[in-house]
């Protein structure tokens, strides 16, 4: 590799200090910068291309099962939010307060909205009459914001972006079938699209969303052996319809409570991209979302013909990808570090000796492989590799969590498999909340979830030896 | 027409109400809906796709001139908003104010975005360093926040959603050169996408935006007369370069102060879609950014073959159209209402005699207009008729607007041409700030613009009588 030194040096190695090198990722390679704005981050045009990306790809997704998209004000009145008595309790501490509007003080303040069910509910009030009005799948994508104390890019902010489906449905049956549903895409999403393994639960009952009845989520294991809680799907009963009174006429024209969801992803999944699959080389990106999937980067560009050939690969690639052809005068070194500090999957050098023979080097930024290809076909070998990318990034990140998540019977065992490293630590719970805490303070490893795929490792609990009623996967989180 | 009568009355007639009819519109077509949350409006499914599809038109051209997406958080300390005067002076008094996060009081207070040039500097004169740094050309959509006593649904609400572009510029001309080429693009977006014709212009002085050396705009004139700004493009010069210190090494090795643009466009457009193009039917859209362009409405759909039939146009159109097959077992006579309401470009009818004749009813939404077609080549023909629903809209409300609009020489003129109703005054100007306002006083409408295209409609100020620097287009206004 050619790398240029300089450049390479400015990212602290994840060994040394993954939280450091986290950081120097998002701001070397121009995903975020910091304001005046305490808590908030710029999203840089680079991180924004990302987010844009997975954007389309969801709301797609989101679409072709018949969700509609809406906007809610940003705006919730104090009363409002206090509404429902759990939702109330577990957002207020952490919510911005608008007390004046220009010079005059508000008679009611409002909070920016940290999520949107009330929001939702009070509309659907209106427009909920009778079962034909059944089901609505709404979704909203927007900015949130809670107030926390620690903040980092991407994972923890004051402000940050995310989409906030809310559903409401005739039964109970249909509305537990969207919850899961909605939880399989943004696993599927997961899994195809950022090639990120996820493992798919139920949180436990301390850890459920303010006032839902269920909370699926998946679980990523980052890089350094903590977890990332990636996305999350409700199920509220009708819980939240009763409290704002929200009914419709069956067919049987009696008056029902309607059954509700919410589910949401935000851009924590930039944080969870880069901390699944960078290295210290900087981000490396999966195909899928990739601002740039393939820079072509001419070698010995001032020979005859060089550009002229690079200006044609790049007419001919454009067609099927994002490309981005490097013709400026950096050096092809300095341009390699550079786009591998961008995590752009493929990279393609042609010079002069390529061209008569007809080839070009593709350099997969996952592996930092090359290989010598024909230009005959190149956007099928293009398209081949990015497959085999998305393929090759995935396996890498799932034997990763192979390799750290450990089956374990007793807290002894747990904390013996922590001491090669954090992870994923399967192990059997008897449902008490007791011992989900008690599990922690003797590990210092949480609930993530209870897994929806179960195995059987022991019959009695990790923490009191009574019956277990699940098999929960334990780890420290972001 | 077979039309309900019962839906149809629920809407005020515009000759008796215009104000009436127009919020009749935004409830009865299912654009927007009303919370608790005062001044701000829920927009539902319906008009949100309306502005999806603007929004994929607008980035589309903006990405195509170079410009990149980025996100600013929403929040602006004090101080910062105070860093270039005249700006401040503009939006203090229109922001919303948070003072709390959770439970603490914060240190200095943050007022939420009402538009975003001091975030955008602040992050300039990090990031731009060289000539090489230029242009940066940025934009963001996002929603925005003013705090208006008197509010309307998309043409003045305290929240509204819109995009605004912040470019920086090496040179003067360059700066001034983006401003009309994005005044350009928001003039072509409202002529051929939106069939909406508009006067480009320079606003006067006392009509710049806060912080400005320049603000151009468009205004379009609605069918009551009034005139709506429906974009904006500002030219900085390098005031806020210099109240933010943002400078760039140039060529020559010199520091500099770089030139800078600002443009946007709102929700507000499609207050102007419906106030331009509707009618006593309810809403009438423009084929570019309707959800559905095309419905198919099956008649006597009993009937062995017709829903077989109107399911093969679908699956036909659906491939190059957005297109909707009603096929709920509402009457005919109440879905043509209905989708009249709703504003879709091109109804399409068919039942068993249409069918034995190998034909449809095509009915254009804006003129109420049948034609029997062949199903032969229905997509060419609903391409061609979709074609001919932009360009007859384009003229009925330029035809609108040429009606309304009247040269005057003298205050009196005004005053009697206005007689007739409101529209567009073009009048002689001296350029004094007095005579804009006596102008006003005396006859109730003020300036809207320089318009890019002048015309001499007499040598002497309208108001003074002394020499005219300018034409002006004077209206009363949303």
């Amino acid at each position: 590799m050619a790398n240029d030194k300089k450049m390479v040096e400015q990212i602290t190695s994840m060994d040394v200090d993954f939280a450091q090198w986290y950081t120097d990722i998002c701001k070397k390679a121009d995903l975020i910068d910091y304001s005046s704005v305490k808590g908030c981050m710029i999203i840089r045009p680079y991180g924004y291309a990302i987010w844009e990306n997975i954007q389309n790809i969801l709301d797609t997704r989101f679409k072709e099962l018949g969700h509609e998209n809406v906007y809610m004000p940003m705006f919730i009145p104090e009363s409002l939010l206090q509404r429902e008595k759990d939702h109330v309790a577990g957002f207020a501490p952490e919510v911005a307060w608008v007390t004046h509007g220009g010079s005059e003080k508000l008679t009611e303040r409002l909070c920016v909205r940290p999520t949107s069910e009330t929001l939702f509910c009070e509309h659907y009030a209106n427009i909920i009459r009778s079962y034909r009005d059944l089901p609505k799948l709404y979704n909203q994508w927007c900015s949130v914001v809670r107030w926390e104390k620690t903040t980092r890019p991407f994972l923890r902010s004051r402000e940050f972006l995310w989409q906030e489906g809310h559903t409401m449905h005739a039964t109970k049956q249909e509305a537990v079938d969207e919850t899961v549903q909605m939880l399989n895409v943004y696993a599927d999403f997961h899994e195809k699209d950022l090639a990120i393994p996820v493992i798919k639960g139920r949180k436990t009952p301390s850890d459920k969303f303010a006032g839902a009845e269920d909370t699926y989520a998946i679980e990523a294991l980052m890089h350094d052996g903590k977890s990332l809680q990636a996305a999350t799907s409700h199920f509220f009963g009708d819980g939240f319809a009763r409290a704002f009174d929200i009914t419709y006429q069956t067919k049987e024209n009696t008056l029902a409570y309607p059954f509700q969801t919410s589910w949401g992803c935000t851009t924590r999944m930039i944080g969870g991209i880069i901390m699944t699959h960078g290295d210290n080389n900087g981000l490396v990106l999966p195909p899928a979302v990739a601002p740039i999937q393939v820079v072509i980067i001419p070698v010995a560009a001032h020979k005859p013909g060089v550009i002229e050939k690079a200006t044609e690969l790049y007419d001919e690639l454009k067609k099927s990808f994002r490309v981005k052809l490097d013709d400026s005068d950096n050096s092809p070194g300095w341009k390699y570090a550079e786009y591998e500090m961008k995590g752009v999957p493929l990279r393609i050098e042609i010079g002069p000796r390529d061209i008569e023979n007809g080839q070009c080097v593709v350099v997969t930024r996952h592996n930092l492989e090359k290989a010598v290809v024909s230009l005959e076909n190149l956007t099928e070998t293009v398209s081949a590799k990015l497959t085999e990318v998305r393929d090759g990034m995935f396996e890498k990140a799932l034997a990763n969590r192979e390799r750290r998540t450990y089956s374990c019977k007793t807290i002894d065992e747990i904390n013996e498999a922590l001491k090669a490293g954090d992870g994923f630590v399967k192990a059997m719970w008897c449902g008490e909340e007791e011992c989900e805490d008690s599990v922690k303070e003797q590990t210092g490893i949480g609930s993530r979830c209870i897994p929806l795929e179960q195995e059987q490792i022991e019959d009695v609990c990790v923490c009191c030896g009574k019956r277990a009623k699940h098999m929960v996967v334990w780890a420290r989180a972001y």
